[in-house]
């Protein structure tokens, strides 16, 4: 087994890499300041999960995380995007017995400051269920991309997901936390969505401040009983929910509160990395 | 609007093609004779009905043809494989307001001759479900390729994918048709599954020959109940399932009588091409 490593976008990939073909593969999108890749030990956490699940042989990880340093490196204040596939393969779904993974690492500057809050509106696009695929950030994202094209049609920032079955995944691109008093909630992403690195991060800080914090299924309507509602994303971090469709929310008290904590764990894990 | 082509083996794609990104598009495996392809016009069709899902928008079509025309001239037996994305694009599920597609063809030279049955096993890996995504032959094949992987572990050449709610939806690569007396059922496709175009010729004969054919939700059990199953797929025709797990089937009569006038079909899909 031996990488394939495609930097930046003068790179070409082979036209029957199964990443292309079939989605074979996983992603990441990680936030770089001064050169260095915010939270990558949380990033290839979910990148070797992804691996595990899909049977796909993770790259030597040295090499990756050289390569990694390599291409954040001239980058000040942006991002990189990382994809892993299982390669080039003949047609048909078969995986090859010895896979050869394709990596590619695209980093580009932005000067973007997001902004601390959001509107969001729920989408009639949902979300399939499938246990083997939950949680990870595979290639297979038509529904994100449907989500986005019903979105554009709606006066709003984000669109809410639900499961075909009902239950609150997710935004498009953001995880959901709701608060209600002093306590926490986000959607359980045991079926559907994909388990941010930002949501991963706040949870733990919910329990370093010693937050209850519930992960479980839970309706829209619940979401309208709310105190609050924040979204997160490992790019633009935390971000206040202003409205969600018609219902109006005030409070910023709990984003406000985790917001900085998570800007100190950035600086951590620069180090980490 | 203007498709970028990419024929051929040599081709190379952009490391930012959404095809690649996040699955964003379409394909197509067609059947090659005598430089030929056969049933072209039902594969654009599927085509067709995929862009309109997706908001994609379709290569003109006289251009599009042409390079099928081209890309299949020099091969007497085999496939040709399409696939279409959305093209380049910025980072981000959020479509260009006017996308370039791309278009990549391979052709390829082929001498197996399918076999005229097949041992088919029962999968636990399901296909979820998206009334959106459900027909379409879209870029999104993680739940095949984890078919394919948990079919490598047993005894059988096919594998039997139900939905999440437990109803058959077809094969790993092929659709099915079970028969109960001269009357035939297929799965609805309508939450999941891909509409084959060798399915809609079957049925198609079926109406010709005066059959009855009802499309419908179909449980495991009930095949079990049949007088014969038989598989089909664009590239291999009609395929009786000879064991479908421990259940053995004798019967072979409906597909040896379907067959045949597929064959005949197929020189009339030429002329059309």
């Amino acid at each position: 087994m031996r990488a394939r490593y495609i930097i930046g976008l003068e790179g070409s990939v082979d036209p029957t890499d199964r990443g292309l073909a079939y989605g074979d593969g996983l992603f990441e999108t990680m936030s770089l300041r001064g050169g260095k890749v915010q939270r990558l030990a949380l990033h290839l956490d979910r990148l070797r999960l992804g691996c595990k699940r899909l049977e796909l042989p993770l790259p030597d990880q040295s090499e990756l995380e050289r390569q990694i340093g390599q291409a954040a490196a001239h980058i000040d204040h942006g991002h990189l995007k990382l994809i892993l596939t299982r390669g080039t393969g003949p047609r048909g779904y078969a995986p090859p017995a010895s896979p050869d993974p394709t990596v590619i690492l695209l980093a580009e500057s932005s000067t973007v400051i997001p902004a601390t809050e959001l509107t969001v509106a729920v989408l009639s696009q949902c979300l399939s269920e499938n246990e083997k695929l939950a949680g990870i950030k595979h290639l297979n994202r038509l529904e994100q991309v449907l989500g986005r094209l019903e979105l554009a049609s709606l006066d709003a920032d984000e669109g809410l997901m639900l499961s075909t079955s009902g239950v609150v995944i997710s935004g498009i691109n953001r995880n959901l936390f709701a608060v209600f008093g002093e306590n926490l909630c986000t959607p359980s992403l045991n079926r559907a969505g994909v388990a941010g690195v930002m949501r991963r991060a706040v949870l733990e800080q919910c329990v370093e401040l010693g937050l209850k914090v519930e992960v479980r299924d839970l309706l829209a309507s619940e979401l309208l009983a709310a105190d609050e509602l924040f979204m997160t994303n490992a790019l633009v971090g935390i971000q206040t929910v202003s409205r969600l469709d018609e219902k109006v929310f005030a409070s910023s008290v709990m984003a406000s509160r985790l917001r900085p904590r998570l800007a100190e764990l950035d600086l951590g894990s620069v180090d980490d990395a």
